[in-house]
């Protein structure tokens, strides 16, 4: 049974809405807070939802105000839903020491190791928790559920993508930590909520992934877009990694480089549109 | 001359440039930040130039961040260029008690009293020392310059525009004070800054101002959108005396209200556009 969310505010946008609540999570046994941007032809009859996961530090309205994806989700009738990255509610020590663990850095995983893992579960919270709630509260049509995000979130995208394949009919990210396993921001996160055991990294890392997943050429391709002048692109990133996964196993990837472009919202602005499209193809056909 | 001015950061967006820069005022006597969007045609020669004037509590960052407009003006070939909305290099007694006077609040005036008056010179900053700046620093044709902004900065672009028709040929505005010596903003601002007799509040008050233009029917224009669902209409805005003063003097305005759109950014965005194509039509003329 889904809980009862609260509506926190809610904002006319473009021709639809864009509404930010609060609910308890069983998951993460916490509140936990997300955004929904409804798009008018929400008013008709229900619509492809599509997720975003943000990145390090970020919450969930960095991408409804940042990323300008609004004007062009209203006119291709996709509701974007956008949770936050990591637990708030529950306190643990020494969870805001870092910027790149704990608060703000959930990774979009379930940790198993104390005292995380009784309440950094957002990889239950997105796939299992978040869909059901916004299934029983808005006019969503959970067969057509796509996911994309940003570096942390651009990994979650892709790992929650490639596990979940039937759920997940589209996939896309920007600049995403594509091999984590392989980086100092992953090494630690993965370290700290999961142990030392590499065996259990596995599922969730997107290149060590893709390596198994059945039937890879049927896709959909995934896209990626990723900027030149990034400053984490040589240490923490690795999308080529990921890439010479895909076409190891005939996965279909487009992966764009894009000159100039840095790390933040000013390049997932720039190409956002790309993305949408890109869902919207997917999950019409 | 212009004083030096120093790059803090500099990110592509679409196929400009979104940057931001320091420099020693001379006219705050302290260090002011500023921000300019520069579309790609800027590297073929040089552009309009539109001044963006934000509300109260924003900075030089805030349209760049949530307002969405470097699409188009990317494509419409308009530089953009967001001062920031009050020094912040000089701290002053007081002035950080309140969010709607001194930091983040200079109302766009020359403050007579002290101790504000030896830096709260944001009207001479931004008609003088800025546009300056930016004709030097910049390729920006400053023979075709306009200007708008939100709420203070509304009434910042209105004010500014009014009395200098000649160097901003375009103005509009989003949710603008637009009779500020009759609310409590206004009010509280001028007397602080300006004292308390009204007759000095007058070259600041969009709908005193508009009374006494010469070849009021000339215009152009001016595009103002508000919301109405906007929790300051009543209180603080009032727009209706703004579009009673035009009319009584034929200045052409044009007064948009908006069912259900509130204060903030995703109001902004929602018509961001039709702001840029406004000023981009009146300074390809």
């Amino acid at each position: 049974m889904a809980s009862a969310i609260e509506m926190l505010s809610r904002h006319r946008c473009y021709s639809g809405a864009v509404g930010f609540y609060r609910h308890q999570a069983a998951t993460t046994a916490c509140a936990m807070r997300f955004a929904v941007f409804t798009p008018p032809a929400a008013e008709r009859g229900p619509v492809p939802v599509l997720y975003y996961l943000a990145g390090l530090t970020c919450n969930e309205e960095t991408f409804m105000i940042k990323a300008g994806a609004q004007r062009l989700a209203a006119e291709l009738g996709l509701m974007l839903v956008a949770p936050d990255t990591s637990p708030r509610g529950a306190p643990l020590p020494g969870d805001s020491e870092s910027w790149d663990f704990g608060v703000g850095a959930g990774f979009y995983l379930d940790a198993t190791e104390a005292p995380w893992s009784a309440h950094y579960r957002m990889y239950s919270y997105v796939t299992q928790e978040l869909p059901a709630l916004i299934g029983a509260s808005f006019p969503a049509d959970l067969k057509r559920q796509g996911i994309f995000g940003h570096s942390m979130g651009g990994h979650g995208a892709l790992t929650i993508g490639l596990r979940n394949r039937d759920r997940y009919r589209s996939i896309s990210a920007f600049a995403p930590i594509a091999a984590p396993s392989a980086c100092p921001w992953g090494q630690k996160a993965f370290s700290g909520y999961l142990g030392a055991d590499r065996a259990r990294w596995h599922d969730y890392d997107a290149t060590a992934l893709v390596l198994d997943v059945k039937d890879a050429k049927r896709g959909p391709r995934i896209l990626i877009d990723q900027g030149l002048a990034d400053q984490f692109l040589d240490s923490q990133l690795h999308p080529g990694r990921f890439e010479d996964a895909c076409a190891r196993v005939g996965f279909p990837l487009r992966l764009r480089r894009h000159e100039g472009f840095d790390h933040g919202y000013y390049f997932i602005s720039s190409f956002i549109d790309d993305h949408l499209r890109h869902h919207a193809q997917i999950l019409s056909s």
